[in-house]
C-alpha cells in the first residue's frame, strides 16, 4: 500500500469535489452552460481577490500572468523597481529585460522581507520609476513582504503602479486588493485555489487600466484589454482551459462556503503549528522575522543536506515537500500549508519530517514536533 | 434524462480513460514519477508528429504556440507570407503585426485552398520573405491546404521557414513532419488529441532552430529554446499543467494502441460518411474542392440561418456542433469528426441534423443522410 501526501508550495492537494469536476465529460465553451459557469467564477474570483475589478483568467502557468503584468502596463525603456529577495522576484527582472523594460533591482537577502522605507527612498529619488514589482509571499524563501505598507506609499504616486505577485499567497494570507489599493494582483490555480496548475489570474485597478491604455509593449496571447472585453461577455479571447475553469467553479464554491476570513484563520493556525514544531525540534526558520503563513521554509540542520530531507520524505514516507531553489538549494526545505490542508495533514507531515531527520542522524526528542504542533492546533 | 453529444472542432469528446486520469489526485512535477510520465509523453508526441525533433509542450491554448512560432523564429521588420483563408490564418497576421513582423497577406477565398503556385511566385518575387504561415486544416472553413506541396517549395529555400498550424489537423489527417520537411508544426490538446484545452505544442526542424538562434523578438513564457532545454531533462521551464500532461500520457497510449495509420483511415471514413450524408440531403459543402477530413463545413440551405441549426441541435437534441465564424457566421455550420469519434457518433449526429433541418422547414427525404453515411461506414 502506498498513500501519497503533498505539502509542497504548488501543486497542492485537490479536494475530491474538484477532482470529480475535472474528470467530467467536457463541455463546449461557446455555450450558455459554460457562460453560466464563467459568470459564477467571475463573482467567486472577485470575492477571493476582494476587488470590484474583473479578474482575468488565462490558460497558462502563473509566469504567464507575470509576463502579462509587464507587457500590458509598461513601455520599452520604462524603469521598474523589482524587489529581488528570491527566485520569483528575480523572474520579474528577467521578464522586464526580455521586453526592454529597465529593472532596477532592489536586492533583499533571501529569508528577509524588504524594508518599505528603502522602496520609499528609491521612488523619491527617481520619480520616473513606473512600477514596483513584488511577491506577497516569496515562495522560494517563505518570506512575507509588507505589501500593505508598500501599497500605502505607492498608491499616493499617480505615475507608479504596484504589481503584486499573489500566486503563493492569495486565499491563504490576507491580500485585500481594493482596501490596500493594489494596482495589479496576480494568482495561479495550483496554490490556495486547490486546482491543478494551468490557470493564471490578473486583476487590475482603474489606475492600472490607465497604464494599459498607454502601454506600447508587444503582446498577443496575454492581452489584458482583449481578455477583459471577452470576459465581461462570459467568454475568453482564445479557447479556455475548460476543465480547469469547471474545476475552478467548484473550488470557489468551497472557498465561499468556508468563508475567506475562516480560511485565513485556518492557514494562520496551520502555519503557526508548523513553526511551533520546527522550534520544538531545535530547527530554525529561513525567514524567522518575516514568515508567510502560506509556506514554511526550514533551515536544514548543520551537516544535513536539505535535498536529502526532501528525497527521504518522498521515497520512504510518500510525502512530497519542496527543497530549496538556486542559492538556497540544499540549505532549506519547505513545507507548505496552502489550500486543502487541515491539522491532520500538518501532524502527519511533521511526523514524517521527524522520522526523516532521525534517519539522517539529527538528534532530538522524537514526537516533540508533533506535540508542539498539536498544542497550537488545539488552542489556536 | 439528458445525454450530451459533441461534434465540435474543439473541444472534442474525451475518452473515459483520459477523464479518469484527469480526475486523479495531483502529483508534483519535480519528481521522478512526473519525469517518467513526461519521458513517455515525449516519445508519444514524436510518434504523433512523425518527427525526430522534440515536441515542446506549453500550458496555454493553441494561440500561445502560434505566438511562440512568430516570436521565436523572426525579427522585427521581417516579412512573413501569411495564407489568409479563414479566421486562423488571419490570426497569424495579427500576431505578426503585434510583434513588428510585416505580414504579407495572401488572401484566399473562404472555403478554398491556397494555390501553391501563387506561393511559389510570391516567394520568387520577394526572396526576403522569412516565413510562410499556413493552417493544415483551416478550422473556420473546413479547408485542407496543400501543405505537402507547399513544403516541397519552401524546403528548397534556405532563408524561408514553413510554419504549419496543425491544431485542427494533427492526429486526424496526414501531416508527416520530417518526411514533408515542415519547419514548425503546432498543435493543441483539445482536437484529435482527445484532451481538454490547455496544452499547446510546437515542434521545430533543425532549420527552424537555426532561425531561433538568430531571432531577436521578445519572448519569455513562450521561449522555445528555454523550454527545449528543460524538456530534454523531462521538465518544463515553468510549472506545467500537470493534470493535462498526465491525461496526455493516457491519450497518447490510446493513439499508439490504435496506430496512427489506422486513426487516419478512421477519420477519412468518418469524414467521407459525413460528406455523403450532406450530399444525400441536398446540402452543399463550404469547401467542395478542398475539404479536410477533420471538420466538415456545410452551407446552410437558402433561407435557413446556420446559427439556428446550431442552436436547435444544442437545445433540442443535446448535440453541440459549431456555427460559422466572422464572415461565415449564419452561412454555415460545422460538424467535426476529430479524436474520440466513431461511426455511431456520426450516425447520431446526422440524425440530429436531419431532425433539426426538418424542424426548420427544409425539404428532404428523412433518413437519407443517415442511410448514405451508413453505406460509407459499412463499405469504406
Amino acid at each position: 500500500m502506498k498513500k501519497n501526501y503533498l505539502l509542497a508550495p504548488g501543486p497542492t492537494p485537490i479536494p475530491p469535489e474538484v477532482l470529480e469536476a475535472l474528470g467530467r465529460p467536457i463541455i463546449h465553451h461557446r455555450t450558455p452552460l459554460y457562460e453560466e459557469i464563467l459568470r459564477e467564477v467571475r463573482g467567486g474570483l472577485k470575492y477571493l481577490f476582494q476587488t470590484k475589478s474583473e479578474v482575468l483568467i488565462f490558460a497558462s502557468s502563473g509566469t504567464g500572468a507575470m509576463e502579462g503584468a509587464v507587457t500590458n502596463t509598461l513601455c520599452a525603456g520604462d524603469k521598474a523597481l523589482v524587489v529581488e529577495g528570491g527566485k520569483f522576484g528575480e523572474r520579474f527582472s528577467q521578464i522586464c529585460r526580455a521586453y526592454g523594460v529597465i529593472p532596477i533591482a532592489l536586492p533583499v537577502a533571501w529569508g528577509q522581507a524588504v524594508n518599505p522605507g528603502v522602496i520609499e527612498n528609491v521612488l523619491r529619488e527617481d520619480p520616473s520609476i513606473k512600477a514596483v514589482f513584488i511577491q506577497a509571499t516569496e515562495t522560494s524563501t517563505g518570506v512575507l513582504h509588507p505589501v500593505g505598507e508598500i501599497a500605502a506609499l505607492v498608491s499616493r504616486l499617480p505615475g507608479t503602479l504596484l504589481v503584486v505577485d499573489g500566486i503563493s499567497h492569495l486565499g491563504a494570507v490576507e491580500l485585500p486588493m481594493d482596501e490596500w489599493k493594489l494596482d495589479v494582483v496576480l494568482c495561479g490555480s495550483q496554490k490556495a485555489l486547490m486546482l491543478p496548475p494551468g490557470l493564471a489570474f490578473a486583476a487590475l485597478s482603474d489606475k492600472a487600466w490607465e497604464f494599459v491604455e498607454r502601454s506600447t509593449l508587444p503582446r498577443f496571447y496575454f492581452d489584458f484589454k482583449k481578455e477583459l472585453k471577452n470576459l465581461t461577455q462570459n467568454q475568453s479571447a482564445y479557447t479556455p482551459a475548460i476543465s480547469l475553469v469547471v474545476g475552478l467553479a467548484e473550488s470557489l464554491r468551497l472557498i465561499r462556503k468556508e468563508g475567506l476570513e475562516n480560511i485565513l484563520v485556518r492557514h494562520a493556525r496551520l502555519a503557526k503549528a508548523t513553526r511551533a514544531a520546527v522550534g520544538a525540534l531545535g530547527l530554525e526558520l529561513y525567514a524567522p522575522r518575516a514568515y508567510s503563513d502560506a509556506v514554511t521554509a526550514v533551515l536544514a540542520p548543520p551537516g544535513i543536506d536539505g535535498q536529502k530531507v526532501v528525497k527521504i520524505l518522498r521515497e520512504k514516507h510518500n510525502l512530497t515537500i519542496a527543497g530549496g531553489q538556486d542559492r538556497a538549494k540544499g540549505k532549506i526545505f519547505r513545507l507548505a500549508h496552502m489550500g486543502y490542508i487541515d491539522g491532520a495533514d500538518i501532524v502527519a507531515g511533521i511526523a514524517a519530517m521527524e522520522l526523516t531527520l532521525h534517519e539522517l542522524g539529527y538528534k532530538f526528542e522524537m514526537g516533540a514536533g508533533v506535540k508542539a504542533a498539536m498544542k497550537i492546533l488545539v488552542n489556536g
